[in-house]
């Protein structure tokens, strides 16, 4: 079962380190990060920098594809060397999946028309215009798609990708492997629960930046 | 406000690429990823390089110290070059933290003697032959010293700091930024909460491996 992570400048560095540690405590699971070319990728912030071990035209066909979210993702809306390759892996893929609005380059690949997806809650009208159906739900499987939320979705998104393909108990056990018990000190972690004035806040933010 | 994230061979990416998502969506915050020696380090499961832009040398008082977990620790404990600096950053810094068997590290470098404490439940023993105390609560305050449990609890102890540092408030707007609405499809991240089967079965197979 090989597993591939796309990054790209200006990714999102949780949005894809969440699903890696998940889906690569399973045991027969074998991890690829992947670029347009081989090298380092800087995130959004450029705070840090992840490695891609290969090139796109190394990694042909993954079981599973996660694209994580990040400000660059808009730069490539329109980008073929990518998308072509997200449209080509996804021929052959047994899941394909976005964390945040990795959703976005999905979509702009032309894999999510007329299907229900999520993405960040500030990006939903983005999925739209590019042919989703936007869902709020933290984690959205429509057949072998599977689109979760903002950033720390992942995490979740991927427990439940090893419950449907290993089964209950493999999930339990990487939960239990990386102590994912979940204790936020607040409950603001979604538009609907945290206070008016922080969602103003962070839509402000986040609309200047564009968003994560 | 900086904040240097301390890389070395072996690495669980997770623990650091957790607390780095919190603390680096504050406004007025600096992230220094540093090691040993500037480079790619390799976390460990191989699979995947996270580059230290820094050395150590170059990294000389940093506000907050943040040490990831990794089967990588138990070959540091009497590593003095990384001790030493883990020492020497301490006497400035506002904050000294770790992540997971991180703990062992800060311990190692003396600075748990006798303090609560906490670790990856598979280590606690160990942590407490280091001199530390160990406390089975996610993240623990100790005075400057903040140790989080494994893995995933990064999360929680970085935005637990921001609450305290920064007001929950901010602490709120950062939760909604990384949309960390946690919803774990299973109840089992933490050994008095899963199967017994599930904690008889991830003991094994930490056990044979050194625990993350």
């Amino acid at each position: 079962m090989q597993v591939a992570y796309l990054l790209y400048d200006r990714f999102t560095a949780l949005d894809i380190t969440g699903p890696h540690e998940v889906l690569n405590s399973v045991p027969d699971v074998e991890s690829v990060f992947v670029g347009e070319v081989a090298g380092p990728y800087r995130n959004e912030s450029d705070t840090l920098s992840l490695v891609a071990d290969r090139s796109l035209d190394e990694v042909t066909s993954p079981d599973i594809l996660v694209v994580p979210g990040g400000f660059g993702t808009r730069s490539l809306l329109e980008h073929e060397p990518l998308l072509s390759w997200i449209r080509a892996v996804d021929e052959t893929s047994t899941w394909t999946t976005s964390v945040c609005t990795g959703s976005l380059l999905l979509a702009a690949a032309g894999l999510l028309d007329g299907r229900r997806a999520t993405t960040h809650w500030l990006a939903r009208e983005t999925l739209a215009s590019l042919g989703a159906e936007p869902v709020t739900d933290r984690v959205v499987f429509d057949g072998k798609y599977v689109t979760a939320a903002g950033v720390s979705s992942g995490i979740d998104m991927a427990l439940l990708l090893v419950t449907e393909i290993y089964g209950p108990e493999m999930a339990q056990a990487v939960q239990l492997g990386i102590e994912y018990d979940p204790q936020p000190p607040h409950d603001a972690g979604a538009p609907e629960k945290a206070p008016k004035e922080i969602v103003e806040l962070v839509t402000a933010v986040f609309t200047a930046n564009e968003v994560g």
